[in-house]
C-alpha cells in the first residue's frame, strides 16, 4: 500500500528540500569559481602568449577608440570611425599570419567591393527612384550567389573565405545604402580608410609586442611530432621486453603522446595556411617552403600509424612467451633504439633547422640490425614453439623493420626541406653524446642513461 | 665561345616573346576559364545543396535589402536597417545547426553586450566629459581582455566563441558611441532589433527551403565510415590471397576509401558542436544524443588503424610464398569477408535508424571462423617454412583477429547510441540476402555475386 502524503506534508517536504539546496548554493558556488580560476591559471600557464594575446587585443581596441574620443581625430571621420574599432575586434587574431591574413582580406574585399558597390549605384541610380531598388536588388542577389558558391572552392575557403565574406558584406552596405544616401562615393572611401587604419592598428600590436608567428608554431609543431614517435619507440623496447608483469596498466601516459600526432592534420594544414599570410622573419624567409611541412607531416603520420600498431601488442592478450621473446630481444631493443635516436636527432636538427646527418647513420645501424633481425627469424630457432603464440613478437620485429622505411621517408623530406628551406650545415652532430656507435653498447644497459640531453628551448635558439 | 648578340637582335628576340606571349594568351585564358567551368560543375554535382544554398543567401540578403527600399520600414530603424542586412551576410551558414548557432551567439551577445555597453556609458558619463573618456577606456580595455582569454577555455572556443567576439563588439560600439551620440539607449535597442530581424530572415530561408541538417550529415558521415572499412575489408581478402601479380599496382582506389576514416576527427567535432544547436527534426529528436556519435567515430578510427596495418600487407616486399598463404587463405577470407558484412549491415542500420542485431550474427561467425584460423596456427603445418616469410601473413591473420574485437566494440558504442536515440526495432534483418549463414558458402565463389544490394538513398529512409 502506498503511503498517503498529506498536501501539507508535500509543501514541508518540497520546502526543506529548498533550504537545502540554498544551503548548498554557496558551497557549489565556491566550487565552481575555484574550478573555473583553476582551470583559468592552467590555461595561461600552459601558454602564457595566450595572457599577453588578451593584453594586446585590449591595447588595440583602446588605442582605436581614441579616434573617436580626440575632437581632431573624430572631425576626419565621423561616426565612420567606428569601423575602426570593429575592424580591431574582427581581425586581431592570436597570430600574426591569421591577423594578417584576416587583415588583408578584409583590406582587399573591401577595396573591391566598395569600388563594385559605388558602381552598381550609379548604374541603378540611371534607371529612375522606382527601378533602383529593383536593379540594386538584383545586383546584390547575383554578387550574394555567386560569391557565396565560390567560399565552396577549397582554395578559396582556405585562404580567402573572410574576404569573400567582407566583400558581400560592404557590397550591400555600399549599394543599397545608395538608396538613402547619395554621398555613397565619401561613405566607400570612409570605410575604406577606417578599415585600412584598423588593420594596421590591429597589425603594429599584433606584430611589435611580443609577435607569435604560426609559422614557427608549424616548425616546432611539426618537429614535435617526430619527437613524440621517437619518445614512443625509446620506451618501447623496454616496455614490451619487460618481464615483469606488475605494471601492466593500460595507460602509460609516457608511451600516449604520439596519439596526438595520428589526429594533427587539420590543425597543421590550418597552420600552414596562415603562415603563408607571414612576412619572412627570423630564421623563416619570404617564400618558406610551408607546404613541404604538411608532406613531412603526412608522412610522419603515416609512421605514426605503425606505431599505433606496435602500441597494440604491449597490451595484446595473446603474448609470446619471455623465453621466446628473448630470443629477438636483443635486436628488437636495439632497432627500436636506433629508431628512437634517428627520429630524436632528426626532431631537434630540425627544431634547430641544422641539416644534420648523422639520422641517417642511426638509420643504417637500424638497417644493420633489422638484417641481424631477418637473418634470426630465419634460422630454425623457433620449431618447437606454437606459431600462434610467436606471432605478436614476429610482428613486432616485422612493425619495427616497417617503421625503419618510414623514417627514411621522413628522413628523406626532411632533408629536402632542409634544403629548399636553406637549413645551416652542421658541422658537429646535434646531440653528441648520442652520435657515438651503439654498436659496442650493450642493450642491457640502463636505457635512462641512453637518453638524449634536453634540447634547449627554441626560441633562444632561433633569436640567433 | 660565346655568341655575341647586339642590343638590336636582344629586342628583336623579347619582342617576338612578347607576340608569342601575346598570341598564346587568349589559349591561355581560354584553358583556364575551361579549368573554372569544370571545378564549378565538379563542385555543383558533388553536393547540389551547395548551389541551394548559394541561392539561399541571396534570397535572404535580398528580402532584408526591401528594409531599406520601403518607406514604411525604413522609417522604423533609419539608417540601422543596415545591420540586418550585415547579420544575414554574417549568420547565414550551410547548414541549420551552423546559422543558429551563430545566429543565437550573435543575438544573445549583442543584447548583453548592449545592456552593459549601455550601463558603462551611464557609469562613465556621471564623471564629466573629461573623466568619460578616461573611464570608458577602461572598461573597453577590461571587457576586451576578459573577454578575449575567455575564448580559449576549449568549451568557449567550440560553441560560444562568435558569440564572444561580437559582445566585445557591441560593448565597444554601444559604450565608445555613447561619447558623441546621447541617444545610447535608442542606439542599443535599434542595433538589438535589426540583428534580431537579421537572423530571424536567415533562420527562416535556411530552415524552410531545403534544410540542410548537419546533424543529419553527422549521422550519415559516421555511418559512411563505418561502411568505408567493410568496404575494404570486403576486398581485401581477394586483394591479399590472389594469385596472379599482374594487377598490383599501388593505388587500388578502391581499396583507399577508408583513408579518409583517419582523419575524420576535427570534422565530426564540428559536425557534433553544431548539432547541438539545432531543434529536434525527422528522425532526430530533442537532446539527440550527439556526444555519442563522437565516441562511435572514435572507435571506428581505431578500427581503420588496424585497417591502414592490414593495408601495408598489401603492398608489403617480403610477401608469404603463394602456397603457404594458401594454407590460411579460406579462415582469413571468411573472417574478412563476416567482419566486412558485421560492419556494412552496421553501416546500413545505422544509416536507416534501426536497432539491428544482425551485425552481432556476423561478428559471432567470424569469431568461430578467428577459431578455426587459430587452431590452424597452432598447427605444425608451417614447420618447413622459413619464419620470416610467414611473418606478413600471419600478421595478416592476427591483424584480421585484432580487428573482430574493434568491431566488437563499435557494435556495442552504435547499440548504446541507438538505445539513447531510440532507435527503431528491425523485424527482420536489414540486408536479408547478406544475412544468410555463410557457413555453408564456399569463399572461392566469385565476391562479386556475395556483394550487399545497393542501399536506398539515406534520405528517402529518413522522410519516411
Amino acid at each position: 500500500m502506498e503511503a498517503v502524503t498529506s498536501p501539507q506534508q508535500e509543501s514541508y517536504g518540497s520546502i526543506s528540500r529548498g533550504c537545502q539546496w540554498l544551503k548548498a548554493l554557496p558551497n557549489k558556488c565556491c566550487d565552481k569559481t575555484m574550478e573555473i580560476a583553476r582551470k583559468t591559471k592552467k590555461l595561461g600557464q600552459d601558454d602564457p602568449r595566450r595572457i599577453v594575446h588578451s593584453l594586446k587585443v585590449g591595447l588595440a581596441i583602446t588605442l582605436v577608440s581614441l579616434f573617436y574620443f580626440f575632437e581632431p581625430l573624430y572631425d576626419g571621420f565621423g561616426d565612420s570611425a567606428m569601423w575602426a574599432v570593429l575592424t580591431v575586434v574582427l581581425v586581431f587574431e592570436f597570430s600574426v599570419g591569421a591577423t594578417l591574413g584576416k587583415g588583408l582580406n578584409r583590406m582587399l574585399a573591401t577595396l573591391v567591393a566598395a569600388g563594385l558597390g559605388a558602381g552598381a549605384h550609379c548604374l541603378a541610380s540611371i534607371s529612375g527612384r522606382k527601378g533602383e531598388p529593383i536593379l540594386v536588388a538584383t545586383f546584390v542577389f547575383i554578387i550574394a550567389v555567386i560569391t557565396t558558391f565560390m567560399r565552396f572552392f577549397p582554395r578559396v575557403k582556405a585562404r580567402y573565405d573572410y574576404g569573400m565574406m567582407i566583400f558581400i558584406l560592404t557590397f550591400c552596405l555600399v549599394s543599397v545604402s545608395g538608396y538613402r544616401d547619395d554621398q555613397v562615393l565619401e561613405m566607400a572611401r570612409d570605410r575604406f580608410s577606417t578599415i585600412l587604419i584598423g588593420c594596421c592598428a590591429s597589425l603594429i600590436v599584433c606584430i611589435c609586442i611580443f609577435p607569435v608567428w604560426i609559422g614557427e608554431d608549424l616548425h616546432k609543431s611539426v618537429a614535435a611530432n617526430i619527437g613524440k614517435l621517437g619518445k614512443f619507440l625509446e620506451a618501447f623496447g623496454d616496455e614490451y621486453f619487460k618481464v615483469s608483469e606488475e605494471s601492466n596498466e593500460n595507460n602509460k601516459s609516457y608511451l600516449q603522446g604520439y596519439r596526438t600526432v595520428l589526429t594533427s592534420k587539420s590543425s597543421e594544414e590550418t597552420m600552414a595556411n596562415f603562415a603563408r599570410w607571414e612576412p619572412g622573419h627570423g630564421p623563416f624567409g619570404y617564400r618558406h617552403p610551408w607546404k613541404m611541412y604538411l608532406k613531412v607531416g603526412n608522412l610522419t603520420r603515416d609512421c605514426a600509424y605503425k606505431v599505433e600498431a606496435l602500441n597494440t601488442y604491449l597490451n595484446c592478450k595473446i603474448q609470446t612467451q619471455a623465453e621466446i621473446r628473448g630470443k629477438i630481444q636483443e635486436p628488437c631493443k636495439r632497432v627500436s633504439l636506433e629508431c628512437s635516436r634517428a627520429l630524436k636527432e632528426m626532431a631537434s636538427a630540425f627544431r634547430k633547422m641544422i641539416l644534420n646527418r648523422s639520422a641517417a647513420m642511426h638509420i643504417e645501424n637500424s638497417k644493420k640490425v633489422a638484417e641481424e633481425l631477418k637473418s634470426l627469424l630465419k634460422t630454425s630457432l623457433w620449431e618447437e614453439a606454437d606459431l600462434l603464440e610467436i606471432i605478436p613478437s614476429a610482428s613486432v620485429a616485422s612493425l619495427l623493420m616497417e617503421i625503419i622505411e618510414c623514417i627514411e621517408k621522413i628522413s628523406e623530406a626532411v632533408n629536402k626541406l632542409g634544403e629548399a628551406a636553406s637549413f645551416r650545415k652542421s658541422n658537429a652532430t646535434v646531440l653528441p653524446e648520442l652520435s657515438d656507435s651503439i654498436q659496442q653498447e650493450t642493450v642491457q644497459q640502463d636505457s635512462n642513461t641512453a637518453m638524449p640531453a634536453p634540447v634547449p628551448h627554441c626560441v633562444i635558439i632561433m633569436s640567433e
